[in-house]
């Protein structure tokens, strides 16, 4: 394998036997499109991650952005592996042709994005964050702000950012203070601090868009009061070109743990008098307009952990077939030859630890993106309405549960690289350091729990959560159908069980008015409820496999024999603690609650 | 609390009221000691970890030592706060009166290091290796290497190494391949190449005195021909002068994602004909003489695990108290205040398991301490041994438990810090890379449980073993008597059941000659043996806060209730996972074993 960003038969598995992206191809959208196209942009993406991306992301962990003279100054290698992504059109990969988009799927756009974040992810940001600023205008803007911002963006001209946090409002967003001051000329003037904006400046690009959160000066307080403002860096004239800088300067860079690629800035709006802004969507409305494009957002997270994930475990699989070390057990010849690494079965237990998770954590993400399409574009509104509901209740998971176990994946690959992967000559350990990130940023994993059990589970009463565990279920009968896969379905089914008991308790808990009780342990939900979904795509995952051997598809044998254990694995390995975790759920703890802050 | 490294509170209960380290006092070795001079001993190590060894923690991660002109330059505050800790004593804390030490027992010189490990452990890394070094002298070495090595090592003058580790021989140490020649003159000539040497080189000492597994020419292979030498790095004349230097080359620094304050070298023996060099203990015997300071050393790996999740809790929970973010839940007013972290669920649920980490980390490893004076110095042999076996079986569990859960407390410290967490302006992620390196050195996790289920549980017919879940069971039954520790109690006890019905089971599977299925699973027989340890010391701690409550302690009843607190949480959240892996371990599963190396 030359490229350690993906492995090309999970790819072609994940998105053509278990996920069938082929049939958004009957949807009208996709008409023009075929196997073969959805290839040619993921080869393209792929080798683009290998060639221009990989090479230097050492280089901009070890010479990080720095602030000088006010500006930003950075490896020159950005720029250059930027620019060649710019001439694919890859950033417009999930746009409309007539924006000068390719019109792909969601599956195969966020792929594409994700191949760099494997690869590279700190100069990736810049372009994800474009795509998804893009995105927000696309769903939100006016005619104008497509043609004027989006259109440059999607084309790699121009960059973007998401300015949402300030220095005292990062998780509780309902207290930030930035003011918008409508002109008469109805554009707006902003002032305000926000921190942590990633992307926040930089001379990548001619210009970078900023989607920044802030109150209008009759605006209610809290989450009602934000409006969405575009503020652009520089300002753009009618016709296009770039007129006078706009009054946002940069006040300083933040230096992280990892993910050191990225510039993290501060960043001070209207220090001049005021930053010109255009309002984005309705007055008020703005934390809305921005969580319409969260789902994808939070998909794109994701799926960064599992890139992270992913190269992180190809790595390790490598280096124990390569690194021979120690004889396996039982052997009494001291001179015998090492073996190689992977004969031991710790070593072996890391590996495939490893596998379930990014291998599940793949097949998450993309389940997510499948239902991004079917939300926009199944025939139906029933369809429609049922994959947005879907996505809705999945999106926490699908943004918390590769932050978390995919991480745990390069722990592993650490671990299995011994000291060598403690150093920073090999890889795996940047990889760790820069996965640290997402369980952290877009929501951390505490407010994605709230929001599954405190919102999601329920929406609708209950009507998403009980497709999604019916969907699950029948996946269980079909998995009893065949030997290999009964104790999973079995085991999956416990686990199932075991978190609806929990679910019900916990619902029946909230409709007595005890919420602060009820969400206690909402992380902990979060994590076993994740597990069930994984469960599920990995017995889906066992099921093809079995298709597979059974001549139902393209892989090799040893392929789907591997599939097929790593169902086993994250059956009897990862499902059980579910329904340890329910059990501790079902009592509604307050160990946490009762602790006093002095008794710490 | 003006530092950071250690709740006092929790030190003076650990040492005085859970572990009686006053007991002590009645053995012959201490009677010049006293519970004050105790106290003067750590309050010392404290000032100086506080004062000399914290201010450049940071400073030596972020400017490591570099390889210039042949030799090692690094920040001058590294050889200042060495000079200081020089000064005071404390590198011969342990050691014998008449040697120049302070004759305390080891837990309370291993606190001394462990408080240097929570401020900085880059520095502390010098001064703690030359201790384990001297240690190893003064137990292996002759008079004469006693004299003229260690006691300039005890007064810190001289800095000591360990050099196990070659490139193609890690956790594989059979496999080492540098030579001793024997001279006439009863010394030996080194040639071969180490790597990862702490320390391996650096100019903050006169000397540097490397402790060398090497092989003699007519040696067996494999871990039978091993012998350990003694070689300076400086010769040292009769006189005790220092005279030409050695054949020791230093070529080249490893760069590391933490720990980067202390040098981790690639040394050259030999390069110029031969490293002159001294035979500790016995020839073919390196190994043993190695292993025969390990635990003690291996405590000191634990402790270091401890200190650095101790310092991110106490960080983490200052940081709770003071930052203010979001509203409780069910607040519906959008502009009342802020409420500080500490209030909401999530956040005390991680301060709470970072509590039972560290704490309950501290407690395992003074637990280690303390039968390391009962091993010495206990009034009867049959105390003795029972100390020695019992220490023999918690080493793997002291070295690897704090590794991985102390590692774990760390990443909630990042987590409560949310997004300033991941910055490097604040400390807490620097404890977490820095404590990433404890489950890889001193023998990796994997290493640990080979040795605690092939052979530790089973040492003596499986005495030990079998001594060691008594004292849990007179424990539970203490427990049982207090209302608020039944359900403790009772925890403790399933665990206890599972695990010890796992290790029968595990054991007829090795008796049958099955060893490599057996041992398949042993890193998760060793995270569940320990959790069992660690939930013993917790119900412990509960027993003694219960009498503290009642009268017979000396912390606030506040400290009193966190404790008893801590017991409930780890009684409820983290034992039953103890009971979900015991299953496993018992249905001998092979999934890890049955995939092949084609099917990853």
């Amino acid at each position: 394998m030359q490229q350690k960003i993906i492995n090309p038969q999970d790819l072609a598995f994940q998105l053509y036997e278990l996920h069938d992206v082929e049939r958004l191809l009957s949807f009208e959208r996709y008409s023009e499109h075929s196997r073969e196209t959805f290839q040619a942009a993921l080869d393209l993406a792929l080798n683009v991650a290998a060639e221009e991306f990989a090479p230097h992301a050492r280089l901009v962990d070890e010479e990080e952005p720095r602030f000088e003279n006010g500006r930003v100054e950075m490896r020159p290698e950005v720029k250059q592996a930027l620019g060649v992504l710019r001439e694919t059109g890859l950033m417009a990969a999930g746009q409309d042709y007539e924006r000068g988009g390719m019109q792909l799927p969601a599956a195969v756009a966020q792929l594409c994005v994700g191949m760099l974040k494997g690869a590279n992810v700190g100069t990736q940001a810049y372009a994800g964050l474009t795509i998804a600023a893009a995105n927000l205008i696309m769903v939100q803007g006016s005619e104008e702000q497509q043609t004027r911002f989006a259109e440059p963006m999607m084309a790699g001209r121009f960059f973007g950012t998401m300015c949402l946090t300030e220095p005292h409002a990062g998780s509780s967003l309902g207290d930030l203070r930035t003011r918008a001051e409508p002109q008469p000329d109805g554009t707006y003037r902003l002032s305000g601090n926000k921190i942590f904006i990633s992307a926040g400046d930089h001379e990548l690009s001619e210009n970078i868009i900023h989607m920044v959160l802030a109150r209008l000066p009759d605006a209610p307080p809290g989450v009602r009061g934000i409006s969405l403002f575009l503020v652009p860096k520089i300002l753009v004239n009618d016709d296009g070109s770039l007129g006078e800088r706009n009054d946002v300067s940069l006040a300083g860079l933040i230096h992280k743990m990892g993910y050191r690629g990225t510039t993290s800035t501060m960043l001070n709006f209207g220090e001049n008098g005021g930053a010109v802004g255009y309002l984005v969507g309705e007055a008020n409305n703005g934390l809305a307009a921005m969580f319409h494009m969260m789902n994808e957002a939070r998909i794109g997270v994701g799926l960064g952990s599992v890139m992270l994930g992913y190269t992180g475990y190809l790595h390790a699989l490598d280096y124990a077939r390569e690194r021979r070390q120690g004889r396996a057990v039982g052997e009494k010849d001291p001179v015998a030859p090492q073996v190689p690494l992977i004969r031991h079965g710790d070593v072996r237990r890391m590996l495939l630890a490893q596998k379930a998770y990014v291998e599940g954590g793949l097949a998450l993400c993309l389940q997510g993106a499948m239902l991004v399409d079917e939300k926009k574009f199944a025939d139906t509104e029933a369809q429609r309405s049922l994959a947005a509901g879907l996505l809705d209740l999945l999106t926490p998971v699908i943004k918390s549960w590769p932050s978390r176990y995919c991480l745990e994946a390069n722990s592993l690959s650490i671990q299995v690289h011994g000291g060598y992967g403690y150093t920073r000559e090999y890889p795996v350990e940047q990889f760790y350091r820069d996965n640290r990130l997402n369980p952290i940023h877009e929501g951390t994993d505490g407010i994605q729990g709230v929001d599954l059990l405190g919102r999601k589970v329920s929406t609708a009463g209950g009507r998403f959560y009980k497709a999604l565990m019916e969907r699950i279920e029948i996946t269980i009968n079909e998995g009893r159908q065949d030997p290999r896969l009964t104790e999973s379905a079995d085991r999956l089914e416990q686990a199932v069980t075991a978190i609806m008991s929990a679910t019900d308790v916990i619902n029946a808990e909230k409709s007595k008015g005890n919420k602060e009780k009820a969400l206690a342990n909402a992380t902990l939900y979060l994590n076993a409820f994740g597990h069930v979904v994984v469960g599920w795509l990995w017995l889906r995952q066992g099921l093809k496999a079995i298709a597979g051997l059974g001549g139902k598809g393209e892989q090799s044998p040893a392929f789907y024999e591997g599939k097929i254990k790593a169902c086993d694995y994250f059956a009897r390995y990862e499902l059980p603690g579910v329904i340890t975790t329910a059990e501790l759920l079902k009592t509604i703890d307050t160990t946490t609650l009762d602790i006093l802050e002095e008794q710490f």
